[in-house]
């Protein structure tokens, strides 16, 4: 499998590392003989028909930031790049834009008329263009995943696909943005004002210096434009989505929360074809009330009831157990067509 | 499809609402359209080559409990209808028995030598004999498909073959049982002792009559067993599992671990080649730590790291939840054959 990397950040660094640990083994395991033909970020590509050097461009990495540091590196854009370069996949792994889905965008629209299949963790174009992306993705005959787009390593998507087959999903509730649960999470343990917990978080790299994205409820209506599209058929985009964010919560309104039994999240909500993001109350005991950074979701359906996920919500490494079994799940796909 | 029901109980008729209730949805959905050719309890057989009318079947265990009531039953066994009625799909629902396996395993092994796909609820067998079901099936060319045996509507099995499938499972612990997970919370809550929670239980009819099955762990390793085998590629059966029951918790041991930050739950763990059964502590803030009679598992692996799955771990319906999305599997999985 011939796989073009664009972005090579937190996660296609993280890629680059699960390969080089685990790369044979899923070679005898799976029988995917993953091989990176070409990687780009905003400096340029690095391409080898035989497959690129991944501990030395981690290295490269490391040491400079930029990967048109790589010997023999071209100053080639992710798009050429996905023109020019012969590949089966392309995994669209760039920073997120919530606002014009750029560059993500054209780098999925132009894989998918090259006739390569896509594999993403990038929301923004998912919120934005989902139906575009899919119907593209038909036209050509390819494969599009983005498990890793929502939840990180917590696999929701293949979970109400594949696992809740017969079922009829009728409400995805969950916690979709790490950040804001480490903040409540914090806010309640410290009991400790939000301007407070919000700069001890971004001290430790959790929030971001700008935390709009996360605490405002951008990031997790992304996700849920994503659930709402893939697993319930909603033609929704980011701004269908009711928004409110964490700012105005107290710690007094989530001292007396706990004190009835219930603790402060930012949920996000799909129930028929309402999406909503706002802070709710969560009763102690319901699986939906996870700490720390952790997200979660829980599927209402018809017949199995209430069935909850855990799991992590980022992570350069975890988040890539969301990418590889998108990987194993195009190679079935492709060997079905084959046959 | 055409499928056979062997064994009318509990499951059974929940499997009956359910295709009253949404078969329908199911043809135009997923192009599956299930015909139950037969049925059969330990009474006799109906049979219908243009589908056995499920409205009256449950109607007659309404009212008399044998399916033998039925107008033009025949004093068919299970075994019998498996080999003599023509049908693609075998479920075996048959009342679970850990010490020999049966009806139900030779109902399994005799639907695989007849080319017929099972999926099947009942763990017993599973426990005893996995590798030979296995074997069998591969042997015949077969499905055999068993997600309703452990956790119930819960889909634990699928979730770590489908969508943990780049990772590597390095231990499973998991509150398999909802009864001692119910006995265990009410323990906490009340403050009372093991004996009057499970006389409690009992009137309730969460717990059996003779509850040694559940409280003394049995259920749980069985359902281990399966676990290991099938998502860990070990080669266990029942008697591999070290077993402690919950029969000698005090509910001053509850009380002092919730001071602490624990709570005390029944756990099934297999870590390497280790299955056991045992009471343990659980961190109240850990999402292993869900009430009633909730059933959760945790997967370590290797990249996403920890991914935790919660959801009711019995229910006449809401276990054909897990039977549905095996049909459903099955019927690709056909499909994918013939092309």
């Amino acid at each position: 499998m011939r796989v073009q990397l664009i972005g090579f950040g937190n996660i296609g660094q993280g890629l680059a590392h699960v390969l080089l640990k685990k790369g044979n083994s899923l070679k005898k395991k799976h029988g995917l003989d993953i091989k990176i033909v070409s990687i780009s970020d905003i400096t340029g590509t690095v391409a080898n028909d035989k497959g690129v050097d991944l501990k030395r461009a981690l290295d490269v990495m490391g040491k400079t930031g930029k990967l048109i540091k790589y010997p023999g590196a071209k100053k080639m854009s992710g798009l050429e790049a996905i023109e020019k370069i012969d590949a089966d996949v392309v995994i669209e792994a760039t920073v997120s834009n919530v606002k014009t889905g750029e560059p993500g965008l054209s780098h999925m629209l132009a894989a998918m008329k090259q006739k390569k299949h896509v594999v993403t963790s990038n929301k923004g174009p998912l919120a934005l263009k989902f139906k575009k992306l899919q119907s593209t993705a038909e036209k050509n005959g390819v494969e599009f995943r983005f498990e890793a787009s929502v939840g990180g390593a917590m696999p929701i998507l293949n979970l109400a696909r594949n696992c809740l087959s017969g079922d009829e999903v009728l409400a995805i509730r969950g916690i979709l943005n790490g950040t804001t649960n480490y903040i409540l999470t914090r806010m309640l343990k410290e009991e400790s004002p939000f301007d407070i917990v919000l700069r001890e978080a971004q001290e430790l790299g959790i929030a971001e210096a700008d935390p709009s994205y996360d605490i405002d409820g951008i990031d997790t209506a992304s996700k849920l434009v994503i659930l709402a599209n893939a697993i319930m058929g909603a033609d929704a985009a980011f701004k269908d989505v009711r928004i409110q964010g964490i700012r105005n919560i107290t710690p007094e309104a989530i001292k007396l929360a706990e004190e009835g039994g219930y603790a402060v999240k930012l949920i996000g909500e799909v129930s028929g074809s309402h999406l909503e993001v706002s802070p709710r109350l969560v009763p102690l005991n319901h699986p939906l009330n996870v700490e720390g950074a952790l997200n979660v979701a829980t599927f209402e359906t018809d017949v199995a009831g209430e069935v909850t996920i855990v799991g992590k919500g980022a992570g350069s490494i975890e988040t890539n157990s969301a990418i590889l079994s998108d990987l194993i799940g195009i190679r079935g796909a492709e060997r079905r067509k084959r046959q």
